[in-house]
């Protein structure tokens, strides 16, 4: 099997490296990763602009630019033709709910899903409040967990323009509990902005904030990992409110 | 009505001026917009380093970010309350199909709708081939045509968390066809690479490629565009694709 590989925290997180040698197992593996850290990036291309391409080694490339820039550039300059998955991660952090929008990790996976590859994104669910050591994170879990994911559904097979979204408690492999498929949630942030003044008396912003936990409805992602299980949610291009639609066709006629 | 206006072509772009004038017909305006032209940069949120908020003219802003990143500090620190609607456009060329991910535009109207607002992004037609001059581009159309479907989705009221993508031919007001409903559809675009080498002989690469027509199903967006209709999707923000979860469901048990 020939694997692209990308990511959103870029060509030297811990997570594509651990992810990378398990994928090994699978077949040949090229890595073409940002070499900035592009979490919460959304799905950017850069179009008005060069990119650069580095090789730093036999199988890994650095991009400055986005990881669908990675893809992008991936597909046509390095593989030079089309490989039969691309997998991104393994993120720093969990994609849950509406965060697929804003992750780079899933964008990359999207950006391949949109030219018609089997794509499949892989977060650890990393509690940021306890500011663990990056060795201590059980990226292995989900390294082991995709291995055994990919070998799955590429023999089932998926539709063509969907992806698959894979979210992992980070906790040894020994005690994960299962593997759910699980429908997209709603997770709730403080939307916060700090005003402050800089060493030249400027006001600047910084936006962000907390994550204050998810809409407790059954069966969505949020809580499938919440509850100790790897969630795989299988997410499409099509993002039409159908039943929506339908009611303002009633009421256009 | 308080309407937050913001964009992804930059707060000096022409389209946003024009729906400017035009919005004011429905109660008061707050433009926030980028600095620099952030086409194509998807729902990113500048999480990793302050922002600079810019206020340039009674009701103009520009902020050193992305679409989303207007939004909210629109919201926060500009208007300081939720406003009762966000718009986001007139966007310098469709955003049908897929573009829906990689828009700027969209992201903007997204960021809105996450937070529980009611939010329209609206985009017009241009034909990129034929490099008219700006200000030979039909703006006015999507403007006027905004206000109404404003007016007309205000009453209606439309569910939260889902928002609506318009787009409009680029024709004068007087040949616009009707308004439909439409589903999301899919474009082709070349997805093509540049590679040149710079002035100190290093390679660059450029990404891009050109727009090759959509795929022909009925009552797509691109379908309803290219008619000479202005096409309203909604789109939600649970993307799940619920049909293979349940086959997965099934598979797995």
């Amino acid at each position: 099997m020939r694997i692209l590989l990308s990511n959103d925290d870029g060509v030297h997180a811990p997570g594509l490296k651990i992810l990378y040698d398990e994928l090994r197992k699978l077949g040949t593996v090229k890595v073409v990763a940002p070499l900035e850290e592009k979490s919460t990036t959304g799905h950017s291309l850069t179009l008005h602009k060069p990119l650069r391409l580095i090789q730093m080694d036999k199988d890994f490339y650095g991009v400055n630019g986005s990881p669908a820039d990675c893809v992008y550039l991936g597909i046509k300059q390095v593989m030079k033709q089309m490989p039969d998955i691309v997998v991104s991660g393994i993120n720093r952090g969990a994609n849950l709910g509406q965060d697929v929008y804003y992750s780079g990790t899933v964008s990359a996976a999207r950006e391949a899903c949109i030219l018609g590859i089997p794509a499949y994104a892989v977060s650890l669910n990393v509690d940021f409040k306890s500011r663990r050591n990056e060795n201590k994170l059980n990226y292995l879990t989900a390294a082991k967990m995709m291995v055994k994911i990919i070998q799955e559904y590429q023999k089932k097979k998926f539709p063509k323009y969907t992806l698959l979204n894979v979210n992992v408690p980070d906790v040894p492999f020994s005690r994960i509990k299962g593997v759910k498929p699980a429908r997209q949630g709603f997770r709730h942030y403080s939307s916060s902005v700090l005003k402050r003044v800089d060493h030249r008396g400027k006001d600047y912003y910084w936006v962000g904030g907390q994550y204050l936990g998810f809409l407790d409805e059954p069966e969505t992602d949020c809580v499938v990992v919440d509850q100790g299980f790897v969630s795989i949610t299988p997410l499409k291009l099509d993002v039409t409110d159908m039943s929506y639609l339908e009611e303002m066709k009633r009421l256009s006629e």
